[in-house]
């Protein structure tokens, strides 16, 4: 088998054609509105975190004063714990130039990372998948309807199993096994894409492959997996099965950051359904289908909102 | 335009072939692992509705015992208020003939209405949209994951938007425009299919027409709408706008069966999500729409695994 | 009967003392870990209305630099809709008098209404109640948990039967029993508390009579009222057996202020429990009573923390 | 200290006094509407587990026939995995002993484990605590109130705090402190205690100590314990602090029943509450509240009712 060509010819124009230029990423939040937007401006999203200081909020809000903007959603965070702050603010602005200096500047006198992005830009991603398609088919289904603001660039999968619904949605599928002997080429190949599709952003739309410390660590903060139990409860292999030994009432799903440690990532999002004692542990797992695939979408609509900041191993959410 | 034709094309063995044999509804439930199935046996649901009288429970467990049969699942209830008795029995049995004979035996001594099907059998379906497919692309792809006991024969539409998803689904989709001259001709075209295809089931995905009082008599307890909010609240046209001025801090959604009375026949299944003061009526349109494809692909999972029995303007559910 | 002197001996010394000075109010926010504040520092809240337009962010946190403070949280909304923009902060100030100037100015120049208040503080308030009692055993327990920042004066009951909870509560309670003949008479007692008394908040706790206009007007956006059912469905009398008869799956309650037209005030929160068939309206009501004691409960502490805003005819919950 | 005197003195007639005749319990369920009782009857609540068989559902509806009753209620379970069968039964009968004598002969045939009791009859209840008063205080009110079918004989703390709340609703309370030395003489004083009021049912309500192995074995399946995490996450100590560590975005509880192994036991029930960045470990804390005091009191109204049936490690309840 000689997938190669196959992703080249995948990646043709057919795919970026997709979505023209008319329409925009319609979140439904104020901020969204495009419509709102004044001729000549942009609309921007500040994201930040620092040391926690007085004085950030007003030097923030004088940022966008001067640079003539309006302000339109803006949320902070400090946490005792860990003495950082965190701030996300979405505004108005004649110029996107004025913005980044001053924030540079503010970058440096309190010692901030930071990110500025056009609201609505979406995220250039990948979707990694195996044989299960809830996920996937949920994810793509809301990208056509504009209801998550992400470019899948390819969906990749280690057996040809979804092949068929990437190709309805228009989105190039690659298919890389992943065998004991391959396993390097396997990633090398996945991190050549990343590079070649400047990939922002990776989802593990139920992927059962381990990805390497080398990935996981190029691609820190931007690798979502959605694993199929509520944890910390059920790590590892066959959560459900598990679930339905311990007797639980309730099964979830949660959605997290991948880092070296598995299933320990910052966690983005929770939910749970209620389970009974006539569910054999296929019903479970049918179940939490509907539950994986609703966290999921949750966790990369807010991170490619730019609502979600890393505060150490936890997660800060501007919802 | 001639959707005549087409509609015939799009019904040819393409699409009917797209069950294979081998592949059962896995619902998950004890009563739906067809492994535990003794050779020869068959697998039968029986749903029944009388009026309430000592000893229907020992009578319809008898004739289980008689048939030579096992029961798998058995549910009852006596509504004190009508006075009704309803039950729903699941069984492994040797030939289906027998425990007919006796049901409608039985059904004379206790003044019963009821229904002999074999479990997991998909009933003749057809779905009804307009524009919006969130609803559509969830029915289908549960049915196309064996996590819904349907047989799609045709998806119709009053608008051809959704035609692709049917198409890809391997579903015919029939257009069928409704304007004010031709209704009485539409709906028509809806009883011959109906006819045609001996459908048991109509589920209006969305479906922003009205039926016609006919057709709701002729299908009545067998056509299922979604409403998108929760009832009795905000009923008729733009719900979610009337959420949005109203203030409320939950959205819904409702799955009921048609009635002659708009938006007032039995409910089967609600649910809800948090909304709050930052969402624009669009923004509660979209968050609402994972709130109604979860409560309507409930509901006619529900419909199809003859566990909704009606009790007047309520049902009853046997989960 | 003569409650009166009753009244006058509930409301002496004993009732008073009951939170003693070293209790605080501990809401688990980071604005109400009081531990964190500086030595001669005070906590304040400020909540303001406008209407919308750029800087007022900018000049809110400058006010805060300026008196030398430190904003703890903020938070702000602009209203598309209606233009109006909405903000709550709170800070940690060396001095109240220079925020209270500085705020002044500010609301003249945009236009402002506006509130400033003490974190923590427990607003004085009244709960009304007729037989049932769940709700207000709920808000007294919460109250000498110290988990809801009210300081209750009095429960005032059209009916004898929850004084022993009051008492138990050490709040005193007062039997103001309402008849068609005495109506003005037992209005003009609760006007007369609430002037003598300097109420600041009245919590209808399952108070099964409607107030009169006056009462409505003088406390305008400070009287709570738990309704049973998910507003607007199920308005006015005996809800849980309209919800019964609807046959509806789930059952709700609503926690909103009260306004002269029955249950048509702005909504503050709002949550539903399942329910099935197999419940008669005793106990969907039994089941409904947890409903609203939570929902009540929560709407009591966002009020009394500052975080609800009225716009119009619905609110703002910065939560 | 010597507590014991005072032990006697709180058994005494006044606590016993407190559920007059007329008093019934009334669950809301049809079973429970004891008006519908015809002269003469009585209404029984049959549990029964056993090997799955052929014939069980119909020897249990004959044996209600033959002894001139009628099936209230009626619900069953086969575990494929255990091969166990599970059932509950509720009848109107004219006599229990004719019932009682056909169960005996029938547990025989079938080697069932079998109970059978009057349907509302409250089991004598001890209820355990140490300073947490929100789940005493929210069992006692539901007491009260006719919601839980438990007789509540004493109230055990092994620190004095939660006495005055005992005493408001007339239950004895028994301080028994535990320290290293007396651990041996305070577990005697429970088992005397239980052994005394033919106790049936511990509720563990935040109670903080551990119990002995002798006790646990003895009231096996009778103990009932409110765990604040969702099992299995955060077993042990400080389950919220370890929330908070973890950066979970839903904190639950778990009512179980005791076992030798901490934190083992078979679940009875769960549920969970959303938090997220702002809550410090003591706001998770206030909010888990709720969420404990809804979820015992949950689990205790079904073990009360003999809805909850132990199936090894996990356990079947008959909602």
């Amino acid at each position: 088998m000689n997938p190669g060509p196959q992703t080249e010819n995948a990646l043709d124009p057919p795919a970026l054609s997709r979505y023209p230029q008319a329409t925009r990423y319609a979140g439904g939040m104020i901020e969204n509105a495009m419509e709102n937007l004044t001729d000549g401006d942009q609309r921007l999203v500040l994201t930040l975190s620092c040391p926690d200081k007085p004085g950030i909020v007003h030097a923030v809000s004088g940022l966008v004063s001067e640079a003539g903007g309006n302000i339109l959603q803006s949320a902070q965070f400090g946490d005792p714990d860990t003495g950082l702050f965190f701030m996300r603010v979405s505004m108005d602005v004649p110029s996107r130039e004025t913005v980044e200096t001053r924030v540079q500047e503010l970058a440096q006198t309190y010692d901030m990372n930071w990110s500025l992005d056009e609201i609505g830009r979406p995220l250039r991603t990948v979707i990694m998948v195996s044989k299960e398609g809830h996920c996937l088919s949920d994810l793509l289904y809301r990208v056509r309807d504009n209801a998550l603001p992400i470019d899948v660039r390819a969906v990749v999968g280690n057996h040809p199993d979804l092949s068929p619904i990437a190709t309805f949605y228009q989105v190039p599928f690659i298919l890389v096994p992943v065998t004991k002997d391959n396993k390097p080429q396997a990633e090398q190949r996945l991190l050549d894409l990343v590079e070649a599709e400047k990939i922002e952003l990776v989802v593990l739309a139920r992927y059962m492959q381990i990805l390497s410390d080398k990935l996981c660590q190029k691609m820190g903060g931007r690798i979502i997996n959605i694993h199929h139990s509520f944890l910390p409860s059920f790590k590892g292999a066959r959560p459900y099965a598990q679930a339905h030994e311990r007797g639980v009432k309730l099964i979830g799903a949660t959605a997290h950051y991948v880092t070296a440690d598995l299933d320990e990532g910052p966690i983005i999002e929770q939910d749970v359904a209620r389970v009974d004692h006539t569910l054999t542990t296929a019903a479970m797992q049918k179940q939490g289908q509907d539950v994986e695939r609703r966290v999921l979408a949750q966790a990369v609509k807010w991170h490619a909102e730019h609502r979600v900041l890393l505060n150490g191993t936890r997660t800060v959410i501007f919802r």
